[in-house]
């Protein structure tokens, strides 16, 4: 077996085996296979594709590049979530805290943001004092003893897919469906749980812009999940707009905080109270029906506010931040957005929004950038919203003047005044089980 | 511009404008650009193609990436020949003291072997004496002088040819036609002659074994020649069989000889006579038909030979080694193999009887390696003879016994001896001008 008869076979359409597939990721991780060579076969498969019998035997070779996390001592069945990225996606912090309030066991690790995309444990880490670093140990015995842990990665998870993604992200080959899919589903076989809830994004401000590949990449995930033994489902939903009202970190974990209080925006509460359903009627706690009224209940009856409560506090952070950010922050900067037209708010493009928030300092623009975690902004009236011109559109915050005046460009950019009759896009557009 | 955006618009199929190709070439040269962005590039190129204006404009910037050959002192017109390369291909040194004997100028830098494929630089390099890295003013001197020089690269010609191929030769991308295309004509172009005759081999001993790529090839290359000014011809010659009766460095001399001397195997006098003439009509000299009956006296009247052994002594080979291999060499060891069956001899792999050769030591394995000059085989009854099985079929010549047994077994599987009717494959299949 050599690399050369690998790529060749590739270029040829012909599907590679479990050992090519092996032989290459191994030799990769090894640094033995030079990364012409392993840019050269990632080209290949960018532009001729790969079978699901290939694609679940690469995403088990990728888990198995790195450790994986033992749930077993946490009773019950194990349900994770995950989200393809969005903008202001508050998702995680809101429906984790219900599923463990109804009963379920959250196991999570997050990611960080890199880009415009923003990431969990990086709004976490805008809580004061909030360890997203545990041990595996101190992870396990959250979620034994409260229901739930949200952390980073906490073990060395999918290394392989660290270097392949260095790879593709400088040779354009990062779209590729059949390398997300491994990639999502590797880690999250990894990280040990038993069935997965998968948000897969579309629209423009989603990785999957158009809907025809953030549905086949659903059917991917499905399948190599139910190739492997674990029950996927995948709920598309619509990014052609920000979820909610917030962009940002610490904007983005106080907009959480007033969801699980009641008042969320009905996108933001939508989501997350289906979500939630999905994941407790897998781990089989109950009907889909009866587990989204347990949902709606922990919210109402501030069980999932409390649970939220009590994993900040066991991990360390203080919850004060979310009332009174300026006993920890500096007050930020403010900038009100008029509306420019009048008409109902839509979005030309929801990145934009992303951007402008980076123009604010609330991005990673590199792997060592500093993100300030007060910035961001706050929508007056969202997607759907009947605004007049000269009315308050959104408020942006940052810890300095110099931004503003772009990321109001931005935000200019991508909001759309529908001046006529507006029919709002359903938020989830399918439910995708194989 | 950057390489990303370069490397994701060939993935899309879209075509690369000029200056994005040249700051590839440029910054690849140059080492800016890493090797694992070029190799997703060539890969991206493999898959989805160039058109006609880009595989021309890469030729130019390949060409302008060394050095050019400048053949202005020399007059007339002044026509280059170039082979895809073969198995047992002599054509280079009996049609070009043709042309010169003839009239034409022929001002050529040949190639060396690499694989079983054998060069023509190497094949001079076993006369004794001979020399093959002259001055770029010698060679030009030696063709004012006598009509004819015929050397390696004198000068640095198209580097980024070489960088390119490095990569294309370990990421299973050589055979992209458009970057066969482009490497051989930007060689030619650099080369400083005004016409090319090309001579496309196709067949089971041929870089392209497939006809319908053969042709595509020519057409790529005619379509170069003609968008840059300068008018090309593609002869597609029948690669089926090894041409003619030797396959070796002196014993290809040898045969060489034989051939000027007017005892030529047919396919050798038939291709020889046919690529000099179109090299002669190329020039001015006469037309087709005119310059081949001119070609044909040369070969009859012993000018040809007489100008070739005037190069040989101008280029300060000693002409002895044709007669006397003996007073050069230590004698190769000899080995006779019979006719295993009986028929009209075919080939089922052409490629077997270099790979046999090599076997011999008639090739250059790896850059580095020495090539045994003496070593290889002659046939004593050739493509389109019959045989009877027992009778004597070629003999192989070797300076150990170590590689007779091995090259015997190519030679078996690369023969097929036809029993019953037998119509021989015509040697050359189509002349393509655009």
């Amino acid at each position: 077996m050599n690399m050369f008869s690998i790529i060749e076979k590739k270029t040829k359409k012909e599907a590679l085996s479990f050992e090519e597939m092996q032989y290459f990721i191994t030799g990769f991780c090894k640094g033995e296979i030079p990364d012409y060579q392993a840019s050269a076969l990632i080209m290949a498969i960018y532009l001729n594709g790969m079978d699901e019998r290939e694609i679940t035997d690469l995403t088990l070779i990728m888990r198995d590049s790195g450790e994986t996390m033992d749930l077993s001592s946490i009773p019950g069945i194990k349900v994770d979530k995950h989200s393809t990225g969005g903008i202001g996606d508050t998702t995680t912090m809101i429906l984790t805290p219900i599923v463990a309030a109804c009963g379920g066991k959250v196991a999570k690790m997050s990611g960080r943001g890199l880009g415009v995309a923003t990431g969990t444990v990086d709004k976490l880490e805008s809580i004061p004092g909030y360890r997203t670093a545990l041990s595996a140990e101190e992870f396990l015995e959250n979620v034994r003893d409260i229901g739930i842990s949200l952390v980073g990665q906490t073990i060395n998870i999918a290394p392989a897919d660290k270097k392949i993604y260095a790879i593709r992200d400088v040779t354009a080959t990062v779209k590729s469906l059949p390398l997300i899919a491994t990639s999502v589903m590797s880690k999250k076989l990894a990280s040990g749980a038993d069935k997965f809830v998968l948000d897969v994004k579309f629209g423009t401000g989603a990785l999957c812009e158009d809907y025809a590949e953030a549905e086949k990449l659903s059917h991917y995930m499905c399948k190599i999940g139910n190739m492997t033994g674990h029950e996927t489902v995948c709920y598309m939903t619509n990014m052609n707009r920000p979820l909610g009202k917030a962009v940002g970190h610490l904007l983005e974990v106080q907009e959480a905080v007033e969801t699980l209080k009641g008042n969320g925006h009905a996108d933001v509460n939508e989501l997350c109270t289906t979500l939630a359903a999905e994941m407790l009627s897998l781990a089989g706690i109950g009907t889909f029906e009866a587990c989204r009224l347990k949902a709606e209940q922990a919210l109402k009856d501030g069980s999932a506010l409390a649970k939220f409560k009590q994993l900040v506090a066991r991990q360390g952070g203080n919850f004060d931040v979310i009332e009174n950010p300026s006993l920890f922050y500096p007050a930020p900067k403010e900038h009100i957005v008029y509306a420019k037209d009048s008409g109902y708010i839509s979005f030309h493009r929801a990145e934009d929004i992303g951007i402008a928030t980076a123009q604010l300092g609330a991005a990673r623009v590199n792997k060592d950038s500093k993100i300030d975690f007060t910035a961001g902004l706050v929508f007056t009236k969202c997607y759907g919203d009947y605004i007049r011109k000269g009315e308050e559109l959104c408020r942006l915050y940052s810890s300095s003047d110099a931004g503003f005046k772009d990321a109001e460009f931005y935000v200019d950019r991508a909001v759309n005044y529908i001046p006529g009759d507006f029919t709002p896009e359903p938020l989830i557009s399918q439910i995708i089980r194989a």
